[in-house]
């Protein structure tokens, strides 16, 4: 892994959000020249406290990926792209689908035309969801499952997968994408009322609030601790022989919600309620949904090494002490 | 039909193109009123000769979906959206993917807003594509083959269908699809190179121009008349109580090309010639493609009416002799 990234040049879009910012940090420890770009869309205080603290090694550009006049710039002479920047919110895709459809399709098409004309040697890793699937017709979901998004956000993301595969069997370039399951740790947007739960329910322990559960929070779920979902990228990233394809990340652990607040009360004290599920979030809810990432694994070796114990008890050390540093 | 359209108020989008121009005549005979709206890109003289002839008892609007702020106006107060709006080359969408997104799916989303705030009781009808299934799988394709589409054109109308789906099941909103194959007959574009091959050969013979086969000429496929698709359009608008879904349309007869170009010189002395397939299309081409429509067929009674012979000789026999006239 040094090999591949060592002296190389890396561009992270939307590197100064949660998943971005921790890959940025360990590509950079690995010797990468890392370029940042970010619109820092937003203003909590997590984003701002990791531009606070970024490295001298880091290159950070405030630009929006929207913005196509920008694009050649950074684009050119990057080894490789980490395309994180992103709409990740499915209540926020409702609401402003313009927005969500700008932000992680049209952009991404600009990319991508972009690469073609002036960088088509370019490793392009991309972040999917696994929320194109749907609500899942068996379980584990697999690459095969069929596709049936439920909400805005699983269109657009579908969507720019299929162009990034198109790129890469039309014109040989370099592409993959990871499909994400339910991401936690360091730096994750924890004020965001709108984002996954994990994020919301995390911010709601540290503040002393009570967490609501929606239904009856028998809904299963599996969970990636950020520093799995990074090595998991900077693996992709680093096997040009695999091209066009997509991949399911997940965990061999999976948890009810019930279970996931029993186990969080193990690292903080919380109490917790129950409320009726909101409408507008029932409408759009997948239900149980945990992801098969065997093809992932049989191709790379990679599999997840941090439990949900662990990588709570981490999370919340982090909120409660260090709070937003970053190291280089 | 007469029941379901006479008084009503009906919107084309694209109405001054092929199908929307056919469809907006069938429509204003049977009592409708009828408006146009149209960006009169391109062109080409069959477009131009549509809107000279145009009848009174049709307003047209000259306007580009493209542009949110006139869609209120237009949408306001419409029973029926048709929305033919649409960039329907597979080779310009490669050529110009953002270009094709922003007409053939985030025009839609804008349109889709627009009614859910100010018409959600309007029943939208759009014009899908079979490109969205890709290279085959199996023959005829269903509309539960596998959703593969191989060019920017198939991953822009698929990412359409969806948000429309979605808005039927998550605002209630009524919405309906109809994945087309090739469909051709009078005010079809002739002169535009970059569009399906019937277009490109009618033109060709018209001019006297020798055809040029791609290949061996034997990739097989299905072909609906205009009259045939537009009547389907509207059983399609008819029938609010299908609402969410995607349905082939398609023809029980398949040919090859050779045996197509055989067909069209019965109509029309011609010569023709076989070329090496280019490279820039063989990548995108499907190969053998027709589509079953039992699942609409069932529903609403549709099946085509015209064959390939009689549907070519009405053709030929509109660009020699009546060259773009509309009735009302």
């Amino acid at each position: 892994m040094i090999d591949t990234y060592r002296g190389r040049t890396v561009l992270i879009t939307g590197g100064l959000g949660f998943i971005g910012s921790n890959l940025a940090i360990e590509l950079a420890s690995l010797g990468a020249k890392v370029t940042i770009v970010d619109a820092q869309l937003g203003d909590n205080l997590e984003k701002q406290s990791n531009v606070d603290s970024i490295p001298d090694c880091v290159s950070i550009k405030i630009a929006d990926v929207r913005d196509e006049s920008q694009l050649e710039e950074l684009i050119k002479g990057q080894d490789f792209i980490f395309n994180l920047a992103a709409q990740v919110s499915h209540v926020e895709s409702m609401r402003r689908p313009l927005v969500d459809l700008d932000i992680n399709c049209r952009s991404l098409v600009a990319i991508l035309e972009c690469c073609r004309r002036v960088n088509s040697s370019v490793r392009l890793v991309l972040a999917g969801t696994r929320q194109i699937y749907g609500k899942p017709q068996f379980l584990p979901v697999t690459e095969s499952h069929p596709i049936n998004p439920i909400d805005v956000n699983g269109i657009n993301k579908w969507a720019a997968e299929r162009y990034a595969t198109l790129y890469s069997n039309v014109y040989g370039m370099s592409t993959i994408c990871l499909r994400l399951t339910n991401t936690y740790g360091p730096r994750m947007d924890i004020s965001d009322g709108t984002k996954g739960f994990v994020g919301v329910f995390i911010g709601q322990v540290i503040q002393g609030k009570p967490l609501k559960i929606f239904g009856d929070g028998e809904q299963r779920r599996d969970f990636n601790f950020v520093s799995d979902v990074v090595h998991a990228f900077m693996i992709a990233g680093s096997r040009r022989d695999i091209s066009g394809r997509s991949f399911n990340l997940g965990h061999m652990e999976h948890y009810s919600l019930n279970e996931f607040v029993n186990i969080l009360s193990e690292c903080i004290p919380l109490e917790s309620e129950r409320i009726p599920f909101p409408p507008h979030r029932q409408v759009i809810d997948i239900g149980d949904c945990y992801s098969d990432f065997s093809d992932f694994h049989h191709l790379t070796g990679w599999s997840p090494k941090i439990g949900l114990r662990e990588g709570l008890q981490r999370t919340i050390a982090y909120f409660l002490h260090t709070h937003g540093s970053l190291r280089c």
